[in-house]
């Protein structure tokens, strides 16, 4: 029984791409953070050294570098699209790209009432990301956000759970419901419009975890993420990362003060972590 | 020669405190970081292991999670201000406490035009702050904000500067500016809008990065420092912490690509850290 | 076609668990991060709201403290093994529990040239890790250990390798080569001294990483891999994340200095990130 | 009433420089994170955005990695001291020049009972400084460490202390006393061992940590700065930031389960923070 290579790819992660859209005194900006990586037939760089396959990581940050101004980046879709299909033909013994893109919205900051020419501020709130895996067969597209966080101060209840000897936490038909939202959702195709997408998808998120009753965070998911498939025929599923961020009641009795759901602590670490996809159902 | 105690302070650290306002259907959130310390005579403490004048960190952070909820957060100058006077009375031997807030801002969640009653999203974007330092003889406010990321794209400059034989910087006429601004303005008293002289305050200094050239970040500061004073009478002095976050053009040429500030590497290390304070001249 | 729920599985999420074996004077202590999920039929929990088969991850949690008295922390997977047992056979619905533990590590504070008895200093460096996954159908146990940082100042060149238009980097015969690794491996069975074989391993990837030659840092992960299969037999495949660290010489000859090898700047981002598996052939 | 320009400052911060001493086959490594920042008279800079006086923070950074080589890394006590003066006089209307700089710590990699020539693990565990205040009229060394995790299962107690309406911490004769300590040293001059010094503070304040018994973290501290100045006649002062690192006794009893300080939960936040210094009487 001998031993041998297994499943490998290679790549530059987290190339800090800035691009500034500047062919009118009214500039864009794109800032983007790039990560590439190619798989395919690398085994004699790891078993022989022999390097003759290997396009290096630093030029795959040249072309990311380089198709942002080539290229362009309408979407963060559009341009790893693009990245990818480049990056696989430039390596013939690669067999597949697997390119993310997390984008950094700014605004334009206000000046008397309308948007500055060439002055922004960074929003904050979610990320935006993509991930293009490309393969001579085709190319699979999941768009996504990160780090969208909500809370619901009431209209969240955790109840008529499982019981074991291990289980303290009592009932409640009145809590905090708060998460970090990672979602990720996956394309039928690649005519899209990315762009106009992403906002309604954010839009459809945000919207129904604010109007729906949640009985737990995974009914929310659920919820949010039907939602968003009955929106989008064109997205073939949607999966959830989802830490429960624990906001704890504080018992403030022993210094005589009434907490009806007021005051809580912002509790850190553990979280519940609730993961889910929501799909069609092919048959 | 002996050996003695010099300076201290104790007090306990970042307790993580939400207040819902829920006294109409219309919640409220205010979502806080809170420090305090207490400092004074507390030599006992130290050299004799005698604790009996100490007030523990953890009543420290009791009274921080009551006054949510017993004085309210109308702003957190108001809450801090209340709570660091109850610190003080309640340590007999203490002369001074410094209470130190964060706010982090959420939005309501936009729902057919208008903002959900009590569903909402962190906005992101920069950290309100407070400090307020309480001693016998009076207080001192200072309001503030961190993590503000602003960016200029064009219309900023460096050159003229000195050169020394480690100089290899070349000059430029134009370049992006961008910093991540940490700015705290010192109060002459407490008869103050808290909550309106910020939004003030950081529209001021947004307006003034967005709408003047800048030969430099300090000249940036100082321009967004003098704004602010003669925007608010009731501001003594203003501070600024701003690294110059670099953003460096990437050479293209190789790859016979003009790049006339369009493709930028975001830099993370290291950075310019400009500090500067702007204060009223009492001559 | 409708939707359905596709996978999912829940848990709770970096329970700080601190183990303290007390029973002679002579303490001993255990530091973990403790991670589980549940994962089977938890459809009506999604999309009824209902909760009755889930044992909530308040209760995981509880297990996993109290587990750490009952069961004790001879080793993480030990541990990990039973806690994940308890899990499964607590939720009659689910048909999968995955439990990862970290752990960190401690020395104890020297005195007198002998370790203190109860006072310790954290080691710092790579952190010890365990995935446990239960099923019905058995357990399958990956060993591991991220951050382990490592560097060498020769002994490491890059050249020979592809070439196209983006490329501009320079071959060199001699660089830096740094990583901050992680690796897992799994094993065939769960009969291991999980303590013993823990510090073979890490032994044989530093030792591996020292003295061999490195034509690129795929070779240098193959060749750890397959040191370490060579010497446990037990082992069925270990994997690498590896980014690669890039040490960037600096040109000094502006300031008339040398710098053969010499004077680095650690980059932060970008990073190589090279992942690969090394197997046994099961031909 | 005027505006004026107040204090300010300017710089390069975290420099990541890394020197290779390789004149032997036996190579060393010395790795930095150097920050560097001039005050005095800038006024120009900010009111006039005139650069004529302004030494660029990029030339401070090429002075930081030249110096590296020029100078050498005996100890970063001796490095900053040099990179400090040198700044000073490249620029003429400074006053003043702060220099700070963090060592990470390596190991040689142990191959077959020895430590490998050029292969190296990093130490983890505590990080080194130094900060080195130049001015015209003379130069301040403070040394110092942080990060350095220390932990006490018994032999701590916190009791006797003060109570008011908001306490509600129970006495406690026996518990987990953590912290993660930083720490700084100021010396009364320059004829300092630097290395051999750093190693002996580091010795004594954990062997006074391991060997008191703590009725608080502040007489813990005030034995290790006693300690150090007893030992150490060239350092006038030590001070010290300590987070408690509250370490709380999980209730097991649910569970039928002992709990005899046997179990704790490691709480990030909040924490406790005591800082104090510990200086020469010189009455």
């Amino acid at each position: 029984m001998g031993i041998r290579l297994g499943a490998n790819q290679y790549g530059k992660a987290e190339s800090r791409v800035v691009r500034i859209v500047r062919d009118t005194a009214r500039h864009e900006i794109r800032d983007l953070n790039v990560s590439t990586s190619l798989r395919g037939d690398f085994e004699a760089a790891h078993v022989d050294g022999d390097q003759a396959a290997v396009l290096p990581t630093d030029s795959q940050k040249n072309t990311a570098f380089s198709y942002a101004k080539e290229h362009g980046v309408d979407s963060i879709e559009d341009y790893a699209l693009a990245l990818g299909q480049r990056l696989l033909e430039a390596a013939p013994t690669a067999t597949g790209c697997l390119t993310r893109v997390e984008e950094y919205a700014w605004d334009r900051i206000p000046v008397d009432g309308t948007g500055h020419d060439h002055a922004f501020v960074r929003r904050g709130g979610e990320v935006r990301t993509a991930e293009v895996d490309r393969t001579g067969d085709g190319v699979e597209v999941v768009s996504g956000l990160t780090d969208l966080i909500v809370l619901k101060s009431t209209g969240s209840e955790f109840r008529g759970y499982l019981k074991d000897r291990y289980t303290t936490l009592p009932e409640t038909d009145d809590r905090i419901l708060a998460t970090s939202l990672t979602a990720t959702w996956r394309w039928t195709g690649t005519e899209v419009d990315w762009n106009g997408t992403y906002a309604q998808v954010r839009g459809t998120l945000l919207q129904t975890f604010a109007t729906t009753y949640s009985r737990a965070l995974q009914e929310t998911l659920w919820l949010m993420g039907r939602a968003v498939l009955e929106q989008q025929p064109a997205i073939a599923e949607i999966s959830f990362a989802a830490p429960n961020k624990h906001h704890l009641l504080v018992d403030l009795s022993p210094f005589g003060v009434a907490n009806e759901g007021e005051v809580f602590v912002a509790a850190d670490r553990p979280y519940g972590l609730i993961e889910a996809t929501v799909t069609r159902d092919d048959e």
